[in-house]
């Protein structure tokens, strides 16, 4: 082979590659600088012929012009794909952001043609914002069934635990997505739903065998490629009984033969992230592209270093291991998927703001958000806030950086102060509020006298692991009861982590869930569960409450 | 006066005023929304000729769009102002963030000639990174004289406790940036040096009479003006042996007396910013923009309400109380500043970005900053970190909003975090890292055993009033030093606090300051303390140190 065509070769297989950047366009403002290139670096491959980039951070309207700024770098079409999956907002402020999946699992136990219907608008929404930030690709629906209540990385990101519910809701967003002129992408094949480690930290081992799979995981995968989906992403889990070498990734059995062959999918099949540690703790980043094509995937998602990618595989295809056909053919696949993207993006994403129209969009989405609270929500009784002569608000987040949930404007934080409450926030990184007393967890002393109000944001948030659910809060919930000392509880986020707490929980503690943590949600549960106080213009007038802060 | 008149007359006052919006072009964005208009508000305001805005928030890329946005919607040249006293990363993320001015009055002290050169390089880069945003008016430089060590709001933003060195520092900061084809602004007229209150709460009073005014606060003003300053700002003070009745903002004594009359100030007066609490809290808003207008200022800031001030500026012109011929001047004076603009500003603007340049220009800020931080910095002993078995890295910041200093990616969580340390982040929400002990105040037991690495941001910051002053720190450096607890102590932003604290630390103890707080300073910094620590390489392999986060 000459070196000039050598030179081509790397060009086709460069185009395989999705690599990650920062939504922000100055470098300066990378919030994930391991991950995310400087611009002259990812200029360079976007010209040396890099198929794709998946985006992360920075605003709305950053990534406009930023998705503007990587298809002029590039001399080819190019894929531009995001996490969306609970809305555009999820990753880029400014965005909308949705209440999780599995708040429509819970509507679609009550009501699922209502919910159906939501799913599908939830789809267009998404698709929409997307598409007018000039993403054309949404790393969405997450098709795993979640079976498993300690799972630490899908959680609240499922549709449902009913495989059946999962495939319907899922078929009925991607409808309102494909709408959308943006492709969509089932994962995480073969079902990710089922483990109780975060493949972001570590390579989650299943036991489930084939004919299981079929009976449960496979079935909302099965749907959406029946639908069309444009894409299916591999997940890092390790399936013994189905390939005891190697995780899925890296597996021909499940992406060639079961996906590809036994199941016929068409389109795209990617990887998950290869920077993941399920994969980087096992394998040397050299190797994980080569193997990961050589098992049958089309496209690379955040390759370690892309221009090893490159090189390990045209290495395979020059070595013969792997056919120039089969390169072919994920070419092919490639094109079908970007021809099949709506022209009409760019124009639509390029057309100027108008204050009104914005506007009226972000209201019609917090519309969506909002029918989406007001099912999902649980609460019960009121907090009368005379009956107490102090009140401690005390927030748990996952970390000190959890800006887009309790920021300046939080509602979590602001009702509650305008209300006469001492705010805490409790993170990982603060001093702790725990002492060492099984019985008796939460050191009381840290607070000074009076009740709690407890407003607990726990989900399964990658790269977490299970770090919430080793606090304490069971315990510590039942010590606040036995003091008096619980005026109200409310959590954010998981189901399974609400049904714990609540199963303790005196009938008569003012409580409240939402699976939702954004400030709409927590404005519409403090609303609720202060009712009256808030009305009161007199206690707010009245109020012999400290003002902190 | 015809209803036609009136009109002509309201469109006329309007170019008065400059109103708040934020650098994010979504509503759902804005960081202060109680002082923040919504787009459509601000775009009718505009379109009815208000004649400036001031912003704050966003990013550097969408700070150009706004820029070019709000111009759009204004049939008139506008002022674009922001307080970007020490850069326009201070209020703008990934603009480039410069130590403070007092880091210049401290090299002042040891080289003047080279002091001013970089004050000068200062102005320019502020400038030129100004103008590159679309802002045409930077607040700055503050021209008070630091005499008062407990100033909670001027501190380091002032150049020097010195009336000689703040006036040659900000005349050449002055020169440095009206090279550049912005304006300037001399702040706070007639001097916030002296105060130990911070009017963004309270009505500072100072006792100082005009002679003693003219030996000390107005030698930079005077300075400043004769070197033709675009504009003075108004100090929220009450200076009661020059006005008994009324503070600086609405005493024609001391604006139009004083400034205009005696000094012969023929730019433009602005007032400081009217929603601030040392005027809200002693005057109603309806009157405060006619006020300030009445007793000479041209331009009025931020007013609460913005109908409201045109409404109230044009009834004391019909009544006529204040001639027509006064609002005329300050037209005048207006036309002028703007005329005085670089005509290249807008075609420089609106230059896309190259990300080389933008590299370089980076590169050159910072060479800028490392300078700064390297003259300024003070630096005793070595941390040898074999010493300790257990080190916790505890940070103080103001707030859990503190993301400027502390992110994800702060050298001052993650170097000592990669040596093995324990990280800790105490803030105003956070739980208390204080027991009712004086002597010994810190809760030792919050944070297991080890020894601390203290990391304490601090500074006069406007809004927190003196609250890191109110925490025991001197007394928990104490206490820890007599547990033989205390690894190093660093201070980052206040020279007071730093001179205090050192007074009192064992000699043996590592120990540095900087007055910048930026990530850049915190690197170079942890570098200095840690050196032989990061360079080995085999200590960071062996390390038997707990990791968390």
């Amino acid at each position: 082979m000459t070196s000039k065509e050598k030179q081509t070769l790397r060009r086709q297989v460069a185009k395989l590659l999705v690599i990650r950047a920062s939504g922000h366009n100055l470098d300066s403002l990378r919030e994930y600088p391991q991950w995310e290139l400087p611009n002259y670096q990812l200029q360079k491959l976007l010209e040396d012929g890099v198929g794709g980039v998946i985006l992360h951070g920075g605003t709305f309207d950053e990534i406009q012009h930023r998705c503007a700024q990587l298809k002029s770098w590039s001399s080819q079409p190019i894929f531009l794909c995001a996490d969306v999956e609970e809305g555009v907002g999820q990753r880029f402020q400014g965005g909308s952001w949705l209440p999780p999946p599995m708040a429509l699992g819970m509507a679609y136990q009550k009501d699922s043609e209502e919910a159906l219907k939501l799913a599908e608008e939830y789809g267009v929404s998404i698709g929409r914002e997307a598409r007018q930030c000039g993403l054309n690709w949404v790393l969405a629906p997450v098709c795993d069934v979640n079976t498993n209540p300690l799972n630490p990385v899908i959680n609240m990101r499922s549709w449902s635990e009913s495989p059946n519910a999962v495939k319907e809701l899922t078929s009925a967003f991607l409808r309102g997505l494909t709408n959308q002129g943006v492709l969509g992408c089932a994962k995480h094949f073969p079902g990710h739903g089922d483990t109780s480690v975060d493949s972001h930290l570590e390579l989650p081992v299943l036991n489930n065998d084939l004919p299981q799979l079929k009976d449960r995981e496979l079935i909302p995968f099965k749907a959406l490629i029946k639908d069309n989906v444009s894409s299916v992403m591999s997940a890092h889990l390790f399936l013994k009984k189905i390939d005891p070498i190697y995780p899925v990734t890296f597996s021909k059995k499940v992406l060639t033969h079961l996906l590809r062959e036994e199941i016929g999918f068409q389109g795209l099949i990617i990887t998950d992230a290869l920077v993941m540690q399920a994969i980087t703790k096992n394998y040397k980043s050299i190797n994980s592209s080569s193997m990961a094509f050589e098992a049958g995937a089309d496209l690379i998602l955040m390759p370690e270093d892309a221009h090893e990618a490159i090189d390990s595989i045209v290495d395979l295809l020059i070595s013969g291991r792997v056919s120039i056909r089969r390169l072919e053919e994920s070419l092919e696949r490639r094109n079908k998927a970007l021809k099949h993207l709506d022209n009409s993006t760019d124009s639509i994403a390029r057309k100027s703001h108008n204050p009104y129209d914005q506007a009226s969009q972000e209201k019609e989405i917090s519309c969506l958000s909002r029918k989406l609270i007001d099912i999902s929500l649980e609460c019960r009784n009121n907090i009368d806030i005379s009956r107490f002569s102090r009140l401690i608000n005390l927030i748990r987040v996952d970390d000190f950086h959890a800006n887009s949930i309790v920021n300046r404007s939080s509602p979590a934080l602001n009702i509650p102060h305008e209300l006469g409450c001492i705010n805490f926030i409790t993170h990982s990184l603060g001093v702790s509020p725990w002492q060492n007393n099984s019985d008796e967890p939460l050191a009381l002393d840290r607070f000074g006298d009076g009740s709690f109000l407890l407003q607990l944001f726990v989900r399964g948030n990658p790269f977490k692991g299970d770090a919430a659910l080793r606090e304490p809060w069971i315990q510590a919930v039942k010590q606040l009861q036995q003091n008096k000392r619980l005026a109200a509880l409310i959590v954010y986020g998981s189901s399974y982590f609400w049904n714990e707490l609540s199963a303790i929980l005196e009938p008569s503690i003012p409580a409240a869930f939402c699976p939702a943590q954004m400030p709409l949600a927590q404005k519409k549960i403090l609303e609720i569960l202060f009712g009256s106080s808030i009305e009161s213009e007199e206690f707010l007038s009245q109020s012999q409450f400290e003002f902190i802060n």
